[in-house]
């Protein structure tokens, strides 16, 4: 178990309140102290992301209610922990993403930011209002309120820097991750710069998305006079209590969408392919994560005018079932040498689910995605809908590239998708209390 | 009780399958079987919209879990009824809005679509998918899909028609509502075209987005080659299980919105207010209401960097209880004629409650508004973000016009928001088994 957490845990037992829930008159605080108090803390806990996989050698906090859907609204993912929340969290019903443009030469000002944002994004994630008391009529108030009365929600905050942090303004070029290579251009790609880049990246997701929105509206706030909003995103999945338990979710082309989403829980697994470990430069990563998001959006009315047996080719599994072609459970291994009765792979050669399973663990990504729906299109009069990609990986260059290049050649799917944003981010790893996010970086 | 409800009661009562759900093999139908079978019945009537008010004599059925939050997602709001559901419907937590347009002059066409619509909301608004089995694999799947394993959801689906339904195209000019008059040009309107008008008017409401996203977009294929989207737009609410039960969700202004509204279980009050009587003109209209929205940007940034006081002041309410200035509860009565120790008036005469309060009943509309939230405006890099603001009412001149010309010439509030789209549409009475929503218009 990691510092912070063991803090929590022996408060909470000498029946003290949580330091960072003293003093505060609101909901959100009797309902943590009825938490921490009554033997709750296994739920505080709760986050599969925490127990300290950063040193390598802690144990994994028992997960409960880790499956996300009918998630506890009031269960809270830890903020400060070895690892940022909301990568090995299991995925939350809605995102509000947003890369920001620094409008600051200063780093002392960055600096700055980051350390307002850690405060308010601690706050916030338990439930919390940014800022003190607000009695002082004659202020603007601290927080803009929208939230007060709403539980936690799992609210994780997630940020990274762009390689544009890396550039002659800020004098930190020498200290640029490698894996942080620009990403190459890929065949197809229709990129849009109002959907692309951005010096800085921060992921909120909740089961609630007015929560999430004040979230990041509450940041965005926080910014003023030295970022500003470069693009923006929201995006859901089917809400938790919508369906069965732990099924996996469906995409906006009725397919399900993550089967082959390596374990959350696997905590050998989440080394191997998503946390940046201490033996790699820079050590301000040791611990941190890279993101790669793409806004891809879908030719809906296209893909619901081909057949069923179409789309399954494409997928390389049945719509209903998730199964691959051939089998017939949604978890069962893609047979891809098994043949039909004329001969051909049973599995198109094309198949997304072919091309995307990567050919070695090294080339695996853990995705986190969101299905997004923005109106309609002005030009065509057609829905603007699709999916915000977003994966996390130790190293782009070995692991979402090589996989990105096999399906931009080759994919089936390519006649249905296009992709119009690209961004990656470097996700620090997570802050103690008393720190701060990038800390690492900036000091 | 009306005599849609009347059949699923004996229908349930008498152990067999109700009509609707019949043959079918999804968890919707065993769930659906299941509420039925088990003195579930109190469940599927929930809905506060169930119970005969057309004819003004019949009795209410007892509302249950009525007050929207927590509300089980396997709750069915019966699409056939003697009023469209969504109305007097406690407010879900999404909103996917669509307004299109006809590309079709032929009013069989017209005819048509609203029978495929009608018969594919009954479907989707319990849970299950539209059209038939899908074991055709030659051909494109019926269903888009990505609701397939997700509950009903509250989903309610309501149809209505906007005045250029009305123009030389079909035919029906003589059989436009009086009540349906254009909107007069209210000051300070911002209006823009692409957020405005639409001969069709289609409100998606359910307890999960995907869900809403779902019916939205099968209804949208299915108006191919007659019907075209002209603008969309998704909202929310603070979802169901994230605040404590009842309370009234806040607006992004982080004020509570509704206090004042009427009480949708008061069927006396809907009756005044929400519901077309059958001595008035059309009659295709009896058992309807007329519907306005209007998208409301909210100058957010603006807004964060006034003082609390100057908010309250906006409101006329406290922020933080909801309760007018000067009382302490809620849903105290606003003392419009106390003044403060000044012996200016306590509520300011340009408070937006103040000015919202309907002099009479008879100006009173029964509001089920959303907050939106899409992305940033390209041209100031804010976000672009406010209130889906949407009225039901008997007639739209002596209910929303006086309220809304009395804000628009004084209300503090216009400093912070800004009207950017405007439609109204007549919504038909409800269809019942075997007819379809519009019938009354159309035949």
């Amino acid at each position: 178990m990691d510092e912070a957490n063991k803090q929590v845990t022996e408060k909470s037992q000498e029946g003290e309140k949580p330091r960072d829930v003293q003093d505060r008159s609101s909901i959100s605080r009797r309902d943590l102290l009825k938490l921490a108090g009554a033997g709750g803390v296994g739920l505080l806990l709760g986050s599969v992301g925490v127990g300290g996989v950063w040193a390598g050698t802690a144990k994994l906090a028992a997960p409960t209610a880790s499956t996300a859907s009918n998630a506890d609204p009031k269960q809270v993912i830890p903020f400060y922990d070895a690892h940022q929340a909301g990568i090995v969290t299991s995925a939350q019903d809605f995102i509000c993403f947003a890369a920001f443009d620094l409008t600051t030469v200063k780093l002392s000002e960055v600096k700055d930011l980051f350390r307002r944002w850690t405060e308010a994004a601690a706050k916030m994630t338990a439930g919390q209002p940014v800022g003190g008391e607000e009695d002082q009529q004659s202020m603007p108030p601290a927080d803009t309120g929208e939230a007060a009365g709403l539980h936690p929600c799992r609210t994780t905050i997630t940020f990274g820097v762009g390689p544009s942090m890396f550039d002659a303004r800020f004098g930190l070029g020498a200290k640029r991750p490698e894996a942080l290579a620009d990403l190459p251009r890929f065949g197809g790609d229709s990129l849009r710069p109002e959907w692309c880049g951005g010096d800085i990246g921060v992921q909120v997701c909740a089961d609630d998305l007015q929560v999430a929105f004040h979230a990041l509206r509450n940041l965005t706030r926080l910014a003023r006079g030295v970022a500003v909003l470069r693009w923006t995103q929201e995006g859901f999945q089917r809400t938790g209590g919508s369906g069965p338990a732990g099924e996996t979710p469906r995409n906006l082309l009725g397919f399900k969408d993550g089967t082959g989403n390596p374990d959350i829980h696997d905590k050998q697994a989440m080394n191997d392919i998503v946390w940046v470990q201490p033996s790699k430069q820079p050590a301000w990563m040791s611990g941190g994560s890279y993101m790669v998001v793409r806004r891809i959006r879908m030719r809906i009315e296209v893909w619901d005018r081909s057949t069923l047996s179409d789309q399954e080719a494409t997928f390389g599994r049945y719509r209903s079932s998730g199964a691959p072609l051939g089998a017939k459970n949604e978890f069962d291994p893609l047979a891809l040498d098994a043949k039909n009765e004329a001969g051909q792979p049973l599995i198109p050669l094309t198949a997304h689910s072919r091309l995307a399973h990567g050919e070695q663990p090294a080339e695996k990504v853990l995705r986190r995605s969101y299905s997004y729906s923005s109106g309609i299109d002005r030009q065509t009069g057609q829905l603007d809908a699709g999916l915000l990609f977003i994966c996390y990986q130790r190293d782009p260059r070995t692991q979402f590239v090589p996989i990105q290049q096999r399906l931009a050649k080759r994919d089936k799917l390519n006649e249905y998708i296009v992709h119009v944003g690209s961004a990656q981010f470097a996700c620090f790893p997570g802050a103690r209390q008393g720190g701060y996010i990038g800390e690492g970086l900036f000091e």
